[in-house]
């Protein structure tokens, strides 16, 4: 019998139990082992749920009992998640979790304890919901140096630019609107300002560079200054707006940054529209391969949760190696990092050309007052140069 | 040190030396010891080429060498490869092999020889060329009951009704371009009558069922009678037509079929065009899924077998168990599965509603002389029986 410990009791992590229970048959065929789940914590009581029968509200019960061989956390948050992985880990038990800021912080600090108490400490639904990514680029992409990754991250911000695309409505109704429908929380902003983003390619940057990436070190932009007008540009170009989180090699390290980009209909990302997420990845070998799926919601992020679950109960006493060492990774300035550039301004094509020489005017339907245009590709501080001196009313790299 | 041999130096053998080599210093650090090819087999010489130092035309050389660990068969077909690999796992040696041929007849009997001598038979590269997809259903959506997998599984065929599609062309003009280009072979029979794609869906319907599926009971129709007008109507319907290669489950047991389908705009293969291949995946708590990346080609198939070779390295004397059990999984018939039809008829509409009742007529641009419609979604048993009498041009589910 496998023995699961579920941390906190909200959407993921009854949805952890609702897996481990309807798909049990498929679980114990697989493991070659029963799995139950013997405990959920929550500060909460919850009244006629058959989850009060496990419910504990004491940590320690969990944590002191041989018999749990498995933790998922699902609480969010750094403390008292950390806290409680750690003593886990140290206890001899192996841990999953969803939780993105703890794996963004302390993943390669977790993984070492992991590694010297021979369990295992994994995340596969931090990063993408349900999509498997995390354990491909562990175990699927390994004869290949990963080039580029590039995702659609953030569920939220991804369903109100398709909002806006395909509506043409301005950003505060769509927010509103994914506010009501509860795609959006009521302070929106760690998914309309990327940080959530930035969190999950710092994870996928530090697993392909193998090395700590510092979240706070990459260049974020949300897409709260993306207007309609905007849109009406992009379709012009037959691009879509996206937030994108990239991190591409350049040498011997990775240049990362969150930021809304105009996307040309042949890229694999265009097309993936709502609350869907979707990962993108370069290989040396491979060439372009991406992975497409629920990037949230309780059962699809629930079922990457227990997918760890199952690779942790068969692998109760083997460590699987995961290269991601603490020692703080060196990102290349994303400066350095080239593109086009999309400028909207209210000046005229006088002083567009005398900043940017040959461009690319984009006359969009019924906008009228300004220009828009797209400039050659070039460094993010070749353009900083350039721009000096244009009263630039909009920006978006391309 | 751990030692290869590869059979054959063809396209993908010669492709899996040259990632072995590029990547050796990637490679080194995820296995944690040194990686070489020791030997190459085939039958002819390679004169001038670095590859002849370890070239042998023998294969008892091979199987004898103690020191060989992981041998990759990339010959093709069923013999003498399936001679070869049993030899090599008997010798408690590990395979890899990218032959789907080998791996739809013999997979379930590989895998038993391989368990029983504690090595490994992995085939990543059978189905999807670089795409991981194997991998993913045996390690990553182990917490889902997957309820349908459906792929765009060859190249040659998309590539073919991508060019279509754009270029309003007719099949006969477009399978002699394909050929020039090398994406089509001389009898290209493997690839437009669907046996290709037949053999794929048989091993992924094998894995989710965790039977052998025999490939020559899975209905299977190619592309070859689409026409440029049948093109005129998909998009008429705002749909692509793609060889579609699905699997359902029903009851305990799958239905699979491979046939050209009509795919809305919103699906996800919907956008997989040119020689690059999808699996689609939905599972019980997952959802919706998709696996996207190069089908085919020489470096991205040679990087999903070196992926294959990375697995066997860390794994070499541990069998890494797969559930596909040698009893014949019997296959729920086609004709239970349910979609709509769309239809050709030189009749009119009165016979056509005599037949189908309320159906939707599609207008395609220039086309006279016959009527094309789309049926309510009925069974194929149900279909068959209501077409009796009507005069069809064409039918090409929806």
């Amino acid at each position: 019998m496998v023995n699961v410990a579920i941390l906190g009791y909200g959407t993921i992590g009854s949805g952890v139990k609702e897996v481990i229970e309807t798909n049990n048959k498929k679980l114990v065929k697989h493991i070659g082992d029963d799995i139950r789940v013997k405990y959920v914590l929550d500060l909460r009581d919850f009244p006629g749920d058959p989850v009060e029968k496990i419910l504990v509200h004491d940590y320690n019960e969990i944590v002191s009992d041989p018999q749990v061989d498995i933790v998922v956390e699902a609480m969010g948050g750094v403390e008292p998640a950390y806290t409680f992985v750690k003593q886990a880990l140290e206890a001899g038990k192996s841990v999953a979790t969803s939780n993105k800021a703890l794996v963004a912080e302390k993943g390669a600090q977790l993984l070492k304890i992991a590694q010297d108490k021979n369990v295992n400490f994994q995340f596969e639904a931090s990063v993408g919901g349900g999509i498997p990514i995390i354990r491909p680029l562990n175990c699927c992409l390994t004869a290949d140096v990963i080039e580029e990754i590039t995702g659609i991250l953030n569920g939220t911000t991804n369903y109100m630019m398709t909002k806006m695309y395909f509506e043409g409505s301005e950003y505060a109704d769509v927010l509103k609107e994914a506010q009501a429908k509860g795609y959006a929380e009521a302070d929106p902003t760690a998914d309309v300002e990327g940080y959530d983003a930035c969190r999950k390619i710092a994870i996928l940057t530090s697993l392909v560079a193998g090395q700590q990436v510092n979240f706070e070190h990459i260049h974020t932009e949300g897409i709260s200054k993306i207007t309609a007008t905007d849109i009406k540009y992009a379709k012009a170009m037959g691009r879509a707006i996206k937030l994108l989180a990239t991190s591409k090699k350049i040498g011997d390290s990775y240049m990362a940054i969150v930021a809304p980009r105009l996307l040309k209909e042949d890229h694999p990302l265009y097309g993936v529209n709502d609350v869907f997420n979707a990962v993108f990845v370069h290989g040396n070998m491979l060439g372009d391969g991406m992975f497409y799926g629920s990037g949230a919601g309780k059962l699809p992020t629930a079922s990457a949760v227990v997918a760890d679950v199952v690779e942790l109960a068969t692998n109760l006493n083997r460590h699987l190696y995961v290269e991601w060492d603490e020692k703080e990774l060196e990102l290349v300035d994303y400066k350095q990092s080239s593109s086009r550039f999309f400028v909207r301004t209210t000046q005229d094509k006088e002083a567009v050309e005398k900043a940017f020489g040959k461009v690319e005017y984009i006359q969009a339907e019924g906008v009228t007052g300004e220009i828009g245009f797209l400039t050659e590709e070039m460094t993010e501080a070749e353009y900083d140069n350039k721009v000096q001196g244009l009263n630039v009313v909009q920006m978006i790299r391309a």
